[in-house]
């Protein structure tokens, strides 16, 4: 099946699915969550995997769809925690409703997303639950550790891309992994679909982090800067406090304390360091590298060449989106 | 093993358990809430019904802790939505932290569950995890459905037993259904002990309400009537709207719509209806009804009834009890 298939396919499938009952207070913002857009790039990555090993797709789709029920329900309690009162441009559930939905809906979709997780054949079904929660436990130790750096003046850059690794990188992988588990792949090839995932994701947070400042705003569809406006310490803000001299890291400091309150000053003096210390052509060299990485896991599985394909394409895609 | 010393066994393997690692700040809140205290009387359910059967209660161990833990992450998730401050005489983790952490704490609290409940045989793996799932939506159900009651005038009694069964009593059988499906019981005899557990949490919650209002205070050892100045719709009120005449009728819902501001005078003025109607007679007797179903169930499981003196002990400690 091609790329564009799977995801038409695993598309439909979300989109049709029929969570609504009883209470409806309860599971009318589950599937108001799940169903508002999202690329589901992690269920196709489950789908993905499975038919890179030759697995039967339709033996990965319950698993895909428990991992992308997880990852919406990550997005509900997040949200809460983080005041975000909009998600994919629309009112997040705890606007919509309220914080008290927003914390139960997520706790029953949490719940969902296990028992999704649960439809798939004996043989896997520990395996597949034993990388789940691991993968639950992870995410929820990265959302931590975010919420502690926010309350941190410095925050080293092993520490930024442990935190990264755990909070978005891990899911993809897990996601892959589990397309592997159910298609019979061997330990070795398991263990390097995990890591190409996992570099995978990491290079895709820090092409968030370039996108948010030196996109082209037409097509990125908002205006740059969001994140030093946020003060969120991103890989970019990390790196440069890492590389600067005493009075670039005092007013990157200052800047991140909110000393300037002009935002467009705010923003070209934080770029302006950061282009001073070329921190926009090394988060690319540092994204091509983990790129690297996750070519050369993909690279050892034991697979012919042409199944890879749909994996590389989608990997590229990813390189090169402008959004 | 004798009641006594599996509660003991139980609660030493709680005290014991090691939970605490980084980030700190995640799981300090699960170690607090998990090690505040409580009765433990889910997890020894678990290990008296794997006894019951005849099974090795050390393989009970891990889901019946698994089952703790989402219990307290019940209480922890549930205090935030109530606005509770004190749980068990201590302040909430809401209260000692904040309502974020223990958004993201109950959490992974309740994937450590989940992790717990796998801690068992391959041959029972699916079945564990699947009634662990049913329960944990169920008792998800039960929660919505108490917030809706809140804000409606007029709940069923029918309704009202619907909401308490999915709440509180579906639990402690899921942890009895647990211990035999790992002690290998029949199917059966699993039925049976899960209804015997659902009918002994029925009671348990009929119990409580009528402690609430009835009970000796010097044992009880807090002031009668905290339901009634909280508006709580326990199985008396909604009990006593039905029975109630229309003059009655107003003044019930007058004070519960708060227009009696004086607390001695709004819980003596209540007190009194109930009273009037018998409703202190007639829980009893429900409760007493819901026991008689209870052990009915209890009667037709087929072990010896020397094995089932445990858990009978248990059924009355929980009819007798004044706290």
């Amino acid at each position: 099946m091609t790329l564009e298939n799977i995801f038409k396919n695993i598309n439909e499938r979300i989109e049709t699915l029929d969570l609504i009952r009883e209470p409806r207070e309860l599971y009318e913002p589950v599937d108001y969550c799940l169903k508002n857009g999202g690329k589901r790039m992690r269920p196709a990555m489950t789908l993905l995997a499975c038919q890179m090993f030759g697995g039967d797709m339709e033996k990965a789709m319950n698993p895909a769809i428990g991992l992308e029920l997880f990852h919406n329900f990550t997005l509900m309690h997040d949200d809460i925690m983080d005041n975000a009162p909009i998600r994919r441009g629309k009112p997040a559930v705890h606007t919509k409703w309220n914080a008290n939905t927003a914390i139960l809906s997520g706790d029953v979709m949490f719940a969902l997303a296990g028992k999704f997780m649960m439809g798939v054949e004996n043989d896997h079904l520990r395996e597949v639950m034993e990388t789940y929660h691991k993968t639950v436990i992870e995410v929820c130790d990265g959302q931590q550790l975010d919420m502690n750096f926010e309350k941190r003046a410095k925050v080293s850059l092993p520490e930024y891309v442990e935190m990264i690794r755990l909070k978005t990188a891990v899911l993809p992988a897990a996601c892959l992994k589990v397309g592997a588990i159910v298609a019979g792949a061997g330990k070795d090839d398991k263990e390097h679909i995990y890591h190409f995932g996992e570099y995978i994701g990491l290079a895709f947070q820090l092409k968030d982090d370039w996108l948010d400042l030196f996109s082209d705003e037409s097509k990125f569809g908002k205006k740059n800067g969001g994140d030093i406006l946020a003060n969120k310490k991103t890989w970019l803000f990390t790196k440069a406090l890492d590389l600067s001299n005493a009075p670039q890291r005092k007013t990157l400091l200052g800047a991140f304390a909110n000393k300037i309150t002009d935002p467009e000053e705010k923003i070209r003096t934080v770029k302006d360091i950061y282009l001073n210390l070329e921190i926009d052509h090394l988060v690319i060299k540092q994204m091509e590298e983990y790129y690297g990485q996750a070519f050369s896991h993909l690279a050892k599985i034991k697979v012919p060449e042409s199944n890879k394909e749909n994996l590389y394409a989608l990997a590229k895609n990813l390189f090169d989106r402008e959004i």
